[in-house]
């Protein structure tokens, strides 16, 4: 999810494909080697050609004549639809959240530039729904910065409505901290604010609105705030930082402003140590499950934890953040989704909150 | 939850009904001395031979001559449903989930055989709904292996409708995971698919479909996966192993395939240690707590914590699995239930995700 | 949260507000100096004597010209009432719950009493519910007690109905543990039962009724029930003790039994510790986030965990408690709600479960 200056998502998809080296489909993990960063062929077009009879001739996974086959055209369409909807994995839509924001050193401050715009935005391919966002993408760019530095965002507001923006996590001044009338005044339409504050704690926090924000929020006013330690030693040590950013209200059950087949999937190379930043930007509780890996949880809300554990299914609820380590060793395409079953699949296949973590 | 080849649960209830030796109703716990284990005398049949009026005679819990009587009728109603569903328990139904499945180890691997079934199920007395399940059970039946053996089970589709069964927790290979058009293709009316895996991570996990899975694991595709550990030492020390699946869709709110009345208890002797294996299969998540006694809570997803934590509330998430002990230090039967109090009481009285665990 | 002896709520308001030394409006973090803790002053008319045009002359929190301004009547609504929520905070209500519970110590059983009353509730300004409740009071009164202490309570059936008292987290005999049919019969209207047990554990527990609990302690039929430790130092040392009682029933999402901008805010003074002891008496799930400040949890169900842990967002579920220290180190208004945003904001400005944590 550090994909930049990419608003389409074609290259997001590129590179993740490029980083397969592994399609897994018709009961069959195959190593597709001699793929380069290059490969742009879809996940579905790969997927077709390797005959999904090659399974047969596995050990385990063979399916067996079948002795008997009772009303064999019931489940067909539902198979139909739930083939496609994977195979369009990772589907092309128009937008893509999570840029990289830039910043500029100022006499010694960190300065960014966020607007609050509105605007179509695709979830899933041919379904817009009316956002609102920061500087035009669901979720809102990637503001890093460090534990200590003095920061100035100045927040333009395009909407047609007022607005206030919250550092959710921030220990700011009080009247820095973003709620219209118990803190400031309301961002009126047109206005730019301007916050200050230092950046303190470290560790993964979010920024969103803190004004009408049942609507705000769940229209996508989100973001994250990524502060790096001073002391780098604190956090273990990790070779890609990725985000899953959870909302369930108007643009549907998302990961990242997209839902499944949308979603991106995460990639990695074999043995790679991936830090996963969790957080809830819905009004719902979101068990995410990874499958056959394992999620070292080290930080609750950024504060690392006295007592790091160990689990498959990570309860995210709104307004938290978890940081979990996951070792990339097992090759494959591992789904990873909400365990709320009915925000993950219907009778039409998977959709909303599903994405996948390849590993080749 | 260890009955074997008992489907109408008539052994289930004997025993538990024997291992009572404490009756408690009416304001009074009674210790119900000299029952053997082969007494089958319903709790409401003993309960009757206990005169509520015995009560009286307690230092506390006494009934104090009423000074005001409003509406003595208004709450009648309400009461006499409410004592009936509570006498009625354990209520006789038909089916018992949790058999322990047998297994046959060749040439070094240990093989299992599940169905993929449909069938009705009795959730309360009288009360039948259309289930999908395993070998003709919700939950379908109870996995036993040892971290480090290699596994092989085949499924065997009986349904109507098109399925995949996924390993939850378990670190198979990617062909193994069980994701219809990702992992593997579907196993059609009428075939079998064979899984191979090794058991690793050791602990408690579970087995269900992976494949239109909002409706198959909601009417019941879903069963336990029971990892010893090579290392007996990583467990704390127990005498009786428990599970708790839980479940909200199709059959409604129920712990072990069962609403209240007709869960079963739990039961345990004075000083035994209970190991309770927690499983979500349901779309809500469910604060169980448990009266009187203490939840030790030792692991979480399997993998055993670092710090383990003591609770009365342990809230359990959709795909999550927690292990506690408890030590059944105090003679009684202690209400354990979901907290979430639409779960588990009516105005018409107790249901759903409401038992006991009773300790004589 | 400790007012006595003050049902109409006025004394803990003019308390608070003493407390204040610091009124946040309008973009400005004012210290108010020379306020005595007499003054009754509402923060709404304090908040009118600062001109929001004040902020203007900071450095960040400037309001820069409107550029463009589009649509400026359709934010006006929302704003305007908005605004007057957050003015109107704290806003008077009839009545206050957590009333500190008298008790006697006859023969070396510390004695309470408790009745089970039913009456109108105000829980928004001119928002009255039927309630049911303990001693008239939605919370129920605090109960104090120590550890080890024997305790006698006269449960007083006023009701129309029947009920049954549990002591949630209380290791009580079974024949005290107050769930009707199971461990003793109703209380009928009129009746009086009295419970007898043993303090023990200690920590933050809580008292409810047992028997059409959807119904009764939805309608306010709950409240806390403090052990203090016989061993002191196994507490963290802190300076004020508030509770933060979540219901979300039939009076609508609350804390403390009032919903915003009726919640009394929280008051400390620069540097003192508080401790927060969370319960969770609703049926939903409400992760609780405290801007500006860090929670340090140190207890679970009133059991000190053996890893406490910091964070700003503390996921409460039903039937637990959680207790946490709050250094308040930095001056200001700080926002404090369930940051399920659907249970704080609407369209119409904040509501339900929201409150403020002040320092002065």
């Amino acid at each position: 999810m550090t994909t930049e200056d990419d608003p389409t998502g074609t290259l997001a998809r590129r590179s993740l494909l490029g980083a397969l080296g592994v399609v897994t489909v018709g009961g069959l993990t195959a190593g597709v080697l001699g793929l380069t960063g290059r490969a742009a062929t879809p996940l579905s077009q790969r997927a077709a050609a390797i005959s999904p009879s090659a399974a047969a001739s596995h050990d385990a996974g063979h399916v067996a004549t079948a002795t008997a086959t009772p009303s064999p055209t019931a489940h067909a369409d539902h198979d139909a639809q739930a083939e496609a909807q994977v195979k369009a994995f990772p589907a092309k839509t128009a937008g893509a959240g999570l840029q990289e924001l830039k910043s500029n050193v100022v006499n010694g401050v960190r300065e960014f530039d966020l607007t609050c715009d509105q605007f179509k935005w695709e979830v899933t391919p041919g379904t817009f729904v009316d956002a609102f966002g920061y500087n035009g993408q669901v979720p809102g760019p990637i503001m890093r910065m460090t534990e200590g530095e003095r920061i100035r965002v100045r927040v333009k507001n395009n909407l047609d409505q007022t607005t206030g923006t919250h550092w959710h996590g921030q220990r700011v001044t009080n009247n820095m901290d973003g709620v219209p009338f118990l803190t400031q005044p309301t961002i009126k339409p047109g206005e730019t604010f301007t916050y200050e504050f230092t950046a303190n704690p470290f560790g993964s926090h979010m920024y969103h609105s803190h004004h009408n924000a049942t609507e705000q929020v769940g229209k996508g006013m989100l973001g994250p705030l990524l502060i790096a330690a001073k002391d780098a030693s604190v956090d273990p040590k990790y070779d890609k930082d990725e985000l899953v950013i959870l909302n369930d209200q108007l643009g549907g059950i998302t990961v990242n402003g997209k839902g499944f087949p949308a979603t991106a999937p995460y990639t990695a190379k074999l043995g790679q140590r991936v830090r996963f930043r969790f957080m809830n930007e819905g009004q719902m509780t979101h068990p995410m499950h990874l499958h056959g890996l394992t999620l070292e949880v080290f930080a609750r809300d950024g504060y690392p934890l006295p007592a790091p554990f160990k689990c498959d299914t990570l309860n995210v609820a709104p307004g938290e953040r978890w940081d979990a380590i996951v070792v990339a060793d097992a090759p494959g395409a591992w789904a990873f989704h909400c365990h709320i079953l009915g925000h993950a699949e219907a009778s039409t296949g998977m959709f909303g909150m599903v994405t996948a973590l390849i590993v080749s």
